[in-house]
């Protein structure tokens, strides 16, 4: 079944311009994507560049994050780190990212949680502990990193990874909870 | 490679001026949020309120959900419960869920499916079993769960979890699929 | 704590008429949505229509794709088959979908990799390979499917799973990696 929706239902003139507006904005900015990077992404990417939300963060040089990244308190990632749609950089507990990262799409990293707060019925508060990934690191799609967890740099996560507790340098992760994989 | 998107090359004066104030309106959300919030959010969580979108579902006091949410069919919340990004309740056959839920980002809480609609190429219609989370449970990020499961009370499940049958009061989940953990 | 966003803060009388037709829009869209399929939806996906977006982008006749999917690169999609929310296609090395398949949200299928580019600091380029998925094929929430897999017609993969080798025709898989099940 196909949707019905119809400028025309709005009734209001000047919505329908406001409409219209969106509509050309949208066009214009889904050309000038497929032109330059040859991809159709949702309605808020192309409103916004990733480079410079990454900028104003304070991220490090040519580090990029995509508009439908929720970042929680102070986070801080170094240069060259790409940061996905669809994640999450929870620094509400502290949260330090380094260099030349992949935090894939729908990556989880958090600095609390809610598991005491949601069992005792909202009497016991969140709890914090931060959280730090080193330098060259990939966490590949859907990953959650739990809080308080360290990974050193150089190391590999693989999809839908959750991980829970702290593995050094170089380390080949997968699973939930993740361990080390030859 | 940065991106080239320059409000000139939209060459269309009332769509330039457009665009400047959904970047003025983003701005200054941008500005409110990190003054009350300490938190960067994307563009569609900027304009709405989280509280305001529960109240207006008629979830229970204290209940909030992200503008990311996707909500099909009737869903009943109870109160205080936190629903939060790029989750989806699909209530088309039918969900509820209780008070003090931590309904984390990434969880998908189901109550039809379409494995027999795809399989047969289309022609089986999709499938429907009502499904029931009760107070005070906590579902961990990327929680899946299969329709007609129900969780009781105070229960846990670990992230990344893919709940496909039902559980007593107070049960600790973890794995795809989820089983009772010590 | 709720929130304390108020139009008068903005202290600007075009941008206040600016963001009150932006609440006026949802409001109308939120009403044609939930007369018409009984939803609430995301911003982004009530502007926007998902028939007309896939036909956009060339797919077959009666295929849909949320506003939410991420899509780079070609991507060759058949008839009828449904792209849910925050999905990622990826046709950077070339991606092919059958008809009639079932694409859950929070499906991520890649046609590159940045494993090697992350570990090397960078110095090493990402790599590249063609996926396909065949017709009538059932992708559970969540899974990831890695570059170069193929995956024949008729298959069921099972929420979270994360698939990185082929599988013929009329596969049931689960699982991180995903393997075959009875």
């Amino acid at each position: 079944m196909e949707r019905n929706k119809t400028i025309a239902e709005l009734k209001n003139e000047e919505l329908e311009k406001f409409f219209k507006l969106v509509e050309l904005l949208k066009q214009e900015f889904e050309k000038q994507m497929k032109t330059q990077f040859d991809r159709s992404l949702p309605f808020p990417e192309l409103l916004f560049d990733r480079w410079e939300r990454a900028r104003k963060l304070g991220f490090g040089d040519g580090a990029s994050v995509y508009d439908s990244c929720c970042i929680f308190g102070r986070v801080k990632v170094g240069k060259n780190t790409w940061v996905g749609p669809y994640t999450i950089l929870d620094g509400s507990g502290g949260l330090e990212i380094g260099s030349n990262c992949s935090i894939s799409a729908g990556v989880q990293i958090y600095s609390h949680d809610s598991v005491e707060w949601a069992i005792s019925g909202g009497s016991i508060p969140y709890e914090y502990a931060s959280t730090r990934i080193g330098n060259n690191c990939y966490l590949g799609p859907n990953t959650i990193i739990a809080k308080g967890v360290e990974i050193g740099e150089g190391s590999v996560i693989g999809a839908n990874s959750f991980v829970n507790k702290s593995f050094p340098a170089k380390s080949k992760l997968a699973g939930s909870p993740a361990k080390l994989i030859v």
